[in-house]
């Protein structure tokens, strides 16, 4: 079925670091261990791989590679983009967001309005789509930076980053926009998007988790959210981890490799498994517009089962999936992402994500469909008669799909 | 010679990573790929190795692990601790250091200044110490957080970390050190030390670049710097870097399993190097104090020679040497720390810190010694009838050693 006999449909959550991925690092973990800033050759023959693979990460976004900044994680990318805008104009004192971000916006946002900051989170439609009125009506003229997801991570829905931008650069705002998810699935370039800052993370493209990258446009004013030594031009402080810089550069490769046809292969195979769902098991629908979407990504709310119950029943059978954001398990809240669509907590508690890769084969989808219809139907008869109550008189079930 | 033909001195720069320390990461970039915070096994088997990791890196400190943050380096915790300190006391907007501090702790502060905040740069003596005095006369009651090193990159002085931790805990103000330098040289234990942060990086102790711990000693007040999901009890968002902490994890142990014998050994050979230094090279001079200092470091002032020169010299001769901190290589201002213990620019730039390792052998010292006192005579010759009267005018070389 696969190598390691794990049918994996959370690719959202992270991805496995590729094998050239791993041998293009190695080395950098062995004999080649010095500090790059060092003044003798043991450290300074470490600087042309570095930036090598920051060439590498600048060409899979269209940038030049001296707007480029490697992070420790997405988070940290995503951190340093929101602050360096506040800091950078310090008599700027509001943000604009969506309220369906990653928790590294989300959370970073709050701790910043703790600070005396303010922020607009622009609430989003029942398809997750976002109200362009709303948001221009949103902007103020202290308003530092609007930072927005490109690609939500739960329901793949797409923001439409290139009109945002436009609207920002007319009014003098600074944009960023979390591109965590885009890399290898969509086309991603800097120039033809007109962001200021963009944020990405290695472990999404089967590079290792640890390290980031963000993107600075050149002449946007910046401010390091760590500070320390002249590494990265002074832009992030850190003696820099030279073997995961090499390998985000070689799994920037790989993701820029990808053509148009694997994108629509993907999208076609994740097509499948929506239409396969929809038809076998019923009172099931979609969160969120079909497009413009992800090509991977579904999330399908299953009226009257518990996701974590179901996502526990397909980890017996070697199939993975997740309820949402990885960065959010364990919270007893539903979804952020999914009650701002509109969902009841109900509702959000019955989805399930599933995010599919180029290495998900239509036999991994076929094998998660000979199981699913069975043990969403064993989960329902086994509900108690008070949460199939509940479910019954959800709107989801009267949804047309 | 040695396995690599390199003769490395640069320690303090950063250390191999050791062959036990890749073979326990290496499962986690290969099989053992997932996300720790996904619900189903090939995440959840993660967390515990993460937790095994967390507890050796504590048991290194003498901490409970529930105290013990992984980040992603020293520049990191040390930022983290600085800024939690004053994000989670909003009106005590005054930090205490010093002005020998890595620049991790320096440029943090700079930029704390930029926004608002007022920072005390404690100075120091010729020998590097500290004047208790006036450390105390710069306390205020609005002091929100005391940040000091405890080990000096350059020159390996030790501040009086303990003394000054009982009067900051008198004063009701935090207190964190940047112990970066102190694993596998000195006995390191928190609650002895009495801080109530401090901050390591997995690289000085022959772990991989790009992870850090910050110790937080239980019911100290805590904002996190990389804000995010709940990884790390929500003290620092990002998906963990798994093999990295398991790395550090392995690392710890070897560090903790260091005997005094072994640090007495490495002073001695240390301690040999310098009185080799000091009976063949003329116009030499140890800058810092001879005690308390790191058992492997000794910072020298060449009279008549340019530290770069010199380096550039022994490199040739696969001698891995520095003129300071590596953070700070390739920048035209001499050294921060030695100018403030009272050293010209001129005497600062002819200073070369040599770092020894358990590794370091008195063959490495013998080969080292073989070719520095010629190397030294070869460049003062050399030296242009301007530069070399500038030496002999200054007062390094009337000084006794």
């Amino acid at each position: 079925m696969s190598k390691s006999k794990t049918i994996y449909f959370d690719s959202n959550a992270t991805t496995s670091v590729a094998p050239e991925v791993v041998q293009a690092m190695l080395p950098y973990l062995t004999e080649n261990w010095g500090n790059p800033s060092s003044p003798y050759r043991l450290g300074k023959k470490l600087v042309g791989p570095i930036e090598a693979a920051r060439e590498s990460v600048a060409a899979l976004i269209g940038a030049d590679s001296a707007e480029v900044i490697f992070t420790s994680c997405g988070t940290e990318s995503i951190n340093t983009a929101i602050t360096s805008c506040l800091y950078s104009q310090p008599t700027k004192r509001h943000i604009v967001t969506t309220a369906v971000e990653h928790s590294a916006t989300k959370n970073c946002c709050a701790a910043l309005e703790e600070r005396g900051y303010e922020v607009t989170y622009l609430p989003v439609n029942r398809d997750g789509s976002l109200d362009l009125k709303l948001f221009e009506q949103s902007l103020r003229p202290e308003t530092a930076v609007v930072s927005m997801m490109w690609a939500n991570n739960e329901t793949g829905v797409l923001f439409p980053i290139r009109e945002i931008a436009a609207i920002c650069r007319q009014r003098g705002i600074l944009i960023h926009t979390d591109a965590v998810q885009v890399p290898g699935k969509l086309k991603l370039d800097v120039n033809e998007l007109g962001v200021d800052l963009l944020s990405l993370s290695a472990h999404k493209l089967h590079g290792p988790k640890g390290v980031g990258l963000l993107y600075v446009r050149k002449g946007t004013p910046f401010r390091a959210l760590i500070v320390g030594g002249h590494q990265e031009e002074g832009h992030r402080g850190g003696t820099e981890n030279v073997p995961y810089m090499v390998a985000f550069g070689r799994a920037a490769e790989l993701a820029h490799a990808v053509t148009v046809q694997s994108q629509r292969k993907l999208a076609a195979l994740r097509d499948n498994l929506e239409s396969e769902i929809f038809a076998k098991i019923p009172h099931t629908a979609r969160n969120g517009a079909k497009e413009p979407r992800l090509p991977n990504t579904t999330s399908i709310a299953f009226a009257g089962v518990e996701a974590e119950a179901l996502l526990m029943m397909l980890d017996q059978l070697n199939i993975c999936a997740s309820s949402g954001s990885a960065c959010t398990t364990g919270s007893v809240a539903p979804s952020h992402v999914l009650t701002a669509m509109g969902l009841s907590p109900v509702e959000a508690r019955s989805t399930i994500r599933f995010s599919l890769d180029y290495e998900t084969s239509e036999e991994d989808v076929a094998y998660l469909m000979s199981h699913l219809p069975r043990v969403v139907a064993e989960l329902r008869a086994a509900a108690s008669p008070r949460v199939a109550a509940r479910f019954r008189n959800s709107k989801l079930v009267a949804q047309a799909v």
